[in-house]
């Protein structure tokens, strides 16, 4: 579920970009080339819709202030929310709101790809409710994407507390307008959405009775958890299926660059990778790269999926089978191509590869991560088998600076959410919240496993991936998951068994 | 402490004049006229500062963003704070941090007004912190208050969470410069600045592990509580002390319009008032006498103060003294007179009075009375000794945008930090926060009343006015006030040894 996958992926594409510029022989503008936009890996996916049929909603947008925590005379922008009543219980019945915090995307893609929450709605009687972020999709302040997106002023309003504020003036408004503050609202959330769940439950506990929070790396900020920990995991994914995979990769660098440093190299390389275009840079190929590895980590799932791209089940093992039993007689960068083949051409459709594209218009997302989502990561020299690197945040932020001309926030996410204590944190003060992680997932090193308290529960799978929990059911679905999703439902439940008893009582003083 | 009850006041005489203007022959003008700065009842006090050795502090300045939830590239600000470490038993001890959250004021009338704070700090080990508000005192955004306070626009960051962002902040880098950040935060805060404590805690509880938040009217929005219910307090106070001078002063209101509509009538009310100045309008004159009695209501307290003015203890009782043994043949407005002096003239020094005069450069009260603060407020026709009228949140909102060319957002306190389900919340999330109010104090009816959970506490006094716990102890001390600080000691003691012992748990895992 949720392009937060995708766009997750554009940070670490941004850390190798910025680790590669802390090299000597490379300058800032390596980093974020300045001719560029704003990176999202988003471009690498080809998701296909599933069919819309079964999803009904109505569209509306509602007016926003632009800023929430400012009163400069700023014009309004028409957030888009999709919304299906047709099981909802109503005030009556103090009918539940399930509201799914959008992330960094088109709101649509994400209310087709969360059909947990169409699954579930009709049991609980609930409304549901999509809200775009804001940004994304047709959310967009001063009138279009391009207005919206023109610089550091116009895009300075693009922030994780004003997109919380957005869904929490909605739902209020919303509520008012029907009659309906009486209606418990429960939030859902996978990946950046996720973390707005879990946060929007702590700071606006009188707005929602509870989170489901799936794949929600609120920890992975500063040093609250090691900034190796990503690609630690994505590289145990491909180890788990086989050694020799994870050498071909991990080997694989030095190859590419190597060739692309040749005279007739850059040709070579887009030959041998059947791309559209010729090469200017290794980089975009190694981005390319990156993203298959990074993005099969995630969406890892023991089923064919179309969630970033149509795929097989178990797509790394596919991935592997496909780089061990390349012919005897293939190149090392034969088999790396052969392998990107099941990320990039499962279906075998693409004739030639196109390095920049970006189906989902989510490369607000590289602007979030030079300013509040700064998310350290390295690569470790020994467990890592992309290129190894340190984080540099001194690089980092200079490339901030000469893409966006703005000097991130490293340490604001800590400050607002909380993060280094957050185990005392969320014992002590928060309550309902699920944070679901699958452990095949590189996001979950950065999630809450433990359970933290009867109200803070962590639902861990060995087997999971990214936020697979949100998705629809299938008759593929393991037993494992279906009984992962029967646990969220009766926590579910239960928030909402709890609040109307609470109410009950109140209302019979 | 602290001036919030005399920038609450602004507030009051605001929806005053806002009423007055929805009678049919009086315009929108009238409300806040456009020729005068923004109205504050600061200007009707003249506190003395205590002797300010009593107090040793270092001044210092913290470069803050002006707007956290955005990204423009805006210059930073310094934010003056005070701090005090001399009791303090440091990081190895984990000592704690007694946080004054500054409010619509000079931080230094804040420090030397709350003696509560560094009554208790040697016994707690603990370093004492007095940051100032932004856009109060010598915290003022663009290098200057002409500046700052220029327009709507250079205004606009003066907001509640921008404030509460300001602490955080401030406490989080500063607790990291001293490696302190084992320590716990302990807020403290009256009126206004209690509202912040109060809600810092409930925003930011990874950052302090409780809150006093003293005469804090946190329900003061919107319906949740009568809007008639500061004025009824203040008028029963007076019908408490005799309801002849309840009777007096309600007569008064017609008697000063007849005496103003008259040909000489305001050269005579000048002259029956010792104003130094002719009056321009009678208007000047209620509000001016609206304030005493509002101020007296608030700092009704049973010992000689000068918190406010210089004030004689039970200064209520003293006032209707005044104006029920006033001589046989006095003229009701020469007994309104005698009663106001005791507010304006206890020192009998006053020559003649002023009514423009702002000893504490609060005026930023009024901006963020129309913008987030909107605290709607009516006179009881019956109940209340002051003139009757309605609410009319239409014509306070054009009389803000007359004024500061702004439109108030009146239900965004309540989105944003809750309140029409605040029991409920508070029970449910919220933690470690006490609610101090005495009955007497008019904003005690917009507060937190009732003991919400075991760790919500409502501590109550009968006896008591505006945040007067918050007060240094001294000789005159009742029974009562010397209970009601032992026991919020008790309780914050509490927080901290509870606080210890998370963390001894934590680090022996």
């Amino acid at each position: 579920m949720a392009s937060p996958t995708v766009s997750f992926l554009l940070l670490m594409t941004t850390v190798l970009l910025s680790s590669s510029s802390s090299s000597p022989t490379s300058q800032p503008s390596d980093i974020f080339p300045s001719n560029k936009p704003p990176r999202f890996l988003g471009k690498h996916s080809h998701p296909i819709k599933p069919n819309l049929q079964q999803y009904r909603y109505e569209t509306r947008f509602f007016p926003q202030p632009l800023d929430h925590f400012s009163f400069l005379d700023l014009p309004t922008f028409r957030q888009r929310y999709l919304i299906n009543t047709e099981h909802w219980v109503g005030p009556s019945r103090s009918g539940p709101i399930f509201l799914y915090c959008g992330n960094e995307g088109d709101i649509e893609w994400f209310a087709v790809n969360t059909g947990f929450v169409w699954d579930i709605a009709p049991r609980f009687g609930a409304m549901i409710l999509f809200p775009e972020h804001r940004y994304y999709g047709e959310s967009m302040p001063f009138g279009s994407r391009d207005e919206a997106y023109r610089n550091a002023t116009t895009l300075s309003y693009l922030t994780t507390e004003q997109a919380l504020a957005d869904f929490a003036v909605l739902i209020t408004d919303l509520k008012k307008n029907l009659s309906a503050e009486g209606c418990p609202v429960v939030l859902f959330g996978g990946s950046y959405g996720g973390m707005l769940a879990a946060w929007m439950r702590l700071k606006y506990p009188h707005i929602a009775v509870g989170a489901l929070a799936s794949s929600a790396p609120i920890l992975q900020f500063e040093d609250i958890v090691p900034p190796e920990t990503f690609y630690n995991i994505v590289s145990n994914s491909f180890k788990r299926e086989s050694s020799s995979c994870f050498d071909t990769i991990k080997r694989s660098w030095n190859a590419l660059s190597s060739e692309g440093q040749k005279e007739d190299g850059l040709q070579k390389l887009s030959k041998t990778f059947h791309l559209c275009r010729e090469l200017t840079s290794v980089q975009a190929l190694t981005d390319w790269l990156d993203s298959a590895y990074s993005n099969l980590a995630m969406v890892n799932y023991p089923y064919p999926s179309n969630f970033l791209m149509p795929l097989p089940g178990h797509p790394i093992k596919e991935l592997c089978r496909k780089i061990d039993g390349s012919p005897d007689c293939s190149s090392i960068l034969e088999r790396i191509f052969n392998g990107a083949s099941v990320y990039y051409n499962y279906t075998g459709e693409v004739e030639c590869f196109q390095l920049d594209d970006d189906p989902h218009g989510m490369d607000g997302w590289n602007w979030q991560a030079c300013t509040e989502m700064v998310m350290p990561m390295s690569s470790d020299r020994n467990t890592s088998m992309f290129p190894a690197y340190d984080w540099d945040y001194s690089a980092f932020r200079e490339g901030c600076r000469m893409d966006f001309q703005v000097i991130p926030r490293p340490r604001w996410i800590t400050t607002e959410f909380g993060g280094h204590d957050i185990g005392h944190v969320l014992k002590f003060f928060g309550s309902n919240i699920i944070f679901s992680n699958g452990l095949l997932d590189p996001w979950s090193g950065g999630s809450v496993l433990k359970n933290i308290s009867e109200t803070i529960v962590a639902l861990v799978t060995e087997e999971g991936a990214h936020h697979i929990d949100l998705r629809s059911s299938t008759k593929e679905d393991p037993d494992w998951l279906v009984e992962l999703r029967e646990t969220e439902i009766k926590v579910i439940q239960g928030w909402l068994d709890e609040y109307h008893k609470k109410m009950k009582a109140i209302s019979s003083m």
